[in-house]
């Protein structure tokens, strides 16, 4: 029986600990962590006037967002920490090392800004440096609730700023950045942000700073882009925005064919969602064109219906065979696996999609777990993806701390209580 | 915040247990039990000659098969029985508490009986008593390798029988039949069951026994029965056979809406295996259209690839929203929750697919989990199938026998340990 390994992307290297499985750390690329709180409760029809056969055009991403606004509506600072919190251990738990915030949940339920501006963000920094796990802060701008400019709605007064409160909210943030936090930019979507905002926000970036952006989710934003810029919004923005390695552009659902070659030629790494975006009914990305043009991508947790990498990447890939009616999707030309393909595109977009460098994250997968009974270099990344439901994690090390063990985080039950308080309140 | 309370499918009722959050045990309608072992293995190109592109043709089901017929020549009865009793206690940790096993793998390597012809069915019937699951064996009759009545390759000799074999067989082990033990009738497919032969099989059943058959997973099989027998799978077997409450179809991917009407007026259950079903990249069963002409369904684990009824159910509802870019897809007049339609419409088939009457096993949630901090009788079941990643069963009682405790089997780590032995011995 072959002794445990550690995976690279170069292939497998001997392991100083021979305890299980080694993996790199996995980079969550999209996280909206107050929505971890609503997780499990937009499960059911909530239209009063109950459409004439279940499934109809009512039911679909927009009601869903009006029980998204009704949460967000009862955050503070702190309910928002503890929620963070929770998330973040679950993160950790599940082998995601790194977590990129795309929050846009800065002011108080009014819509006025905290005494301090930044108190909403400072939470989310707090939640990651408590935990452990690494933070890519991306506040976001989010100025009109539609492609025709209109104002933001009551419900989502907390989200707006001006261009200039946003630069302010950025350099203040910037303070923050150490080891494990970085600070970046989101445009909330082409319809939350006007053409202008858009271009004097990233003139005013620095050079290195990334940039993540909502795009093409929805069938009804691509047709109210093409009514109102007379383009796609990916292909809008290609011609509009200088989009490079830095940017990261999330669910990117549908696109043409020439949007796919776009993209992959740009360098930019789209953030791809699985659970969210099958929970959403929002569609599947051409993942096997976007592979042929050598195309960058990443997954994230999203609405965190679910928290875990294993249950992303084995619902990208299944969601590719049951449109393709075949098997093995995601096959690169360096390995004939498919975990292992999926495993090495996640791990080489990290670093342009999160800004963390050189990273050497360590998790442990239990090699005495049934799942890995008989397991070798050949197959043991297919057993974690595609085999099983247990969470074998057994360890977790992020920037040299040890933050998981024996499959625990080490705060594991003083945060779940922390969180049991949180949603009394939140849903009181 | 509300006590936990006991689910059924008139309603929630106060439980004496307050522990957690109560359900009923879940029918698992489909398993190979043997395939348990192979989970993972066969999730890569395994095609000498790679095609143009990956995900063409070559990379199919039939792939996989050829991959599933390698390790089926590797079982002997004490193999089976380690790999099925792994199998079972990972079923009750995950809240299934019935297993129908669709049993082909009868006799030895080279296609002879064993000494005892129903060694292997001994194998499953023992690991189902040794960790306390119900169990309803359908031993298969598997007796041509095609439509055309080609006789089986050598691979599938151990899988066949003649009409009179197969009787005795079914006869032999009618005395297991009790308390926790049924003995049913599968037959493998259309293409493995010479249109004769069924009539026989069907003729000679006792009038209460159970029918269980593989039917339309595959557009080819569908193609196939078009070209010789001149109907589809499913439209063939409602004409020459009395289908009814009885019978269970699998899978039943591939129909059209008269066979969608045909299926439903039957009183037939489909047993949908969503996890195996993208797995191996089958398409989507018409869930909606089935749920309008009020047709009976139960779910599966089938290969094994996945042991959980959250997965299964989950991404059944996924898969839907998925193809129709539309949220809560299986919303019945009962409920607004989509989860509580779910499990209300898989408990209500179980009696008839699996033949056990008046079950009343429990399922209890840890109401202790985050996954339940706040929860309601409103939304505990959506917060079961739609949220997060740790398994929250912490107690499952068979039969009245507690086997799952703190989340844990009686006899986890033993059983572990005989799965482990026998991998090496399978991988070898």
């Amino acid at each position: 029986m072959p002794t445990p390994q550690r995976w690279t992307p170069r292939g497998w290297t001997d392991a100083p600990n021979a305890a299980g499985w080694q993996l790199p750390g996995i980079a969550n690329l999209h996280s909206h962590a107050f929505q971890r709180a609503m997780a499990g409760l937009a499960e059911r029809r909530t239209i009063e006037a109950r459409p004439a056969r279940p499934g109809d055009a009512q039911d679909s991403f927009w009601t869903w967002r009006e029980t998204m606004y009704r949460f967000a509506a009862r955050f503070d600072p702190d309910t928002l920490h503890a929620v963070a919190s929770q998330l973040y251990v679950e993160m950790l738990e599940a082998g995601y090392t790194t977590v990129c915030e795309f929050h846009y949940l800065h002011h108080a339920p009014d819509g006025r800004p905290y005494d301090d501006p930044a108190a909403m963000s400072r939470a989310l920094i707090r939640a990651a440096h408590d935990t452990g796990i690494r933070l890519t802060l991306l506040p976001v701008l989010y100025m009109s609730g539609g492609f025709d400019g209109r104002p933001l709605t009551e419900r989502q007064r907390r989200f707006g700023h001006d261009v200039d409160a946003y630069l302010r909210l950025l350099d203040g943030l910037r303070a923050e950045v150490g080891d494990a936090v970085r600070v970046g930019c989101a445009l909330h979507s082409l319809r939350a942000v006007p053409a202008d905002a858009m271009r004097t926000v990233l003139a005013a970036l620095p050079r290195d700073s990334r940039v993540h952006i909502h795009i093409a989710e929805q069938i009804g934003e691509v047709q109210d882009c093409l009514a109102v810029r007379d383009a796609r919004p990916v292909e809008w923005l290609l011609d509009n925005a200088e989009v490079d390695t830095r940017w990261t552009l999330v669910h990117a659902t549908h696109l043409t064919p020439d949007e796919v070659q776009g993209i992959a030629r740009s360098g930019a790494t789209v953030a791809l969602c699985p659970t969210t975006e099958a929970n959403l009914g929002d569609g599947l990305f051409p993942l096997r064109d976007y592979l042929d043009v050598r195309g960058a991508w990443g997954i994230g947790s999203d609405s965190h219906i679910s928290v875990s990498p294993v249950e992303e990447l084995r619902w990208l890939e299944y969601g590719q065979r049951l449109a393709t009616r075949h098997r093995n999707i995601a096959v690169g030309n360096d390995s004939p696996s498919v975990g292992e393909t999926l495993l090495r595109e996640v791990t080489k977009t990290a670093a342009n999609a999160t800004g963390f460098q050189g990273v050497d994250d360590v998790v442990v997968l239990d090699a005495q777990s049934p799942q890995f009974a008989g397991a070798t270099t050949e197959d043991a990344v297919d057993r974690w993806i595609f085999s099983g439901n247990r969470n074998p994690v057994r360890e977790v090390t992020v920037a040299g701390v040890r933050v998981v063990a024996e499959g625990r985080h080490q705060h594991r039950d003083a945060v779940a209580t922390g969180y049991a308080d949180a949603m009394r309140h939140l849903m009181g």
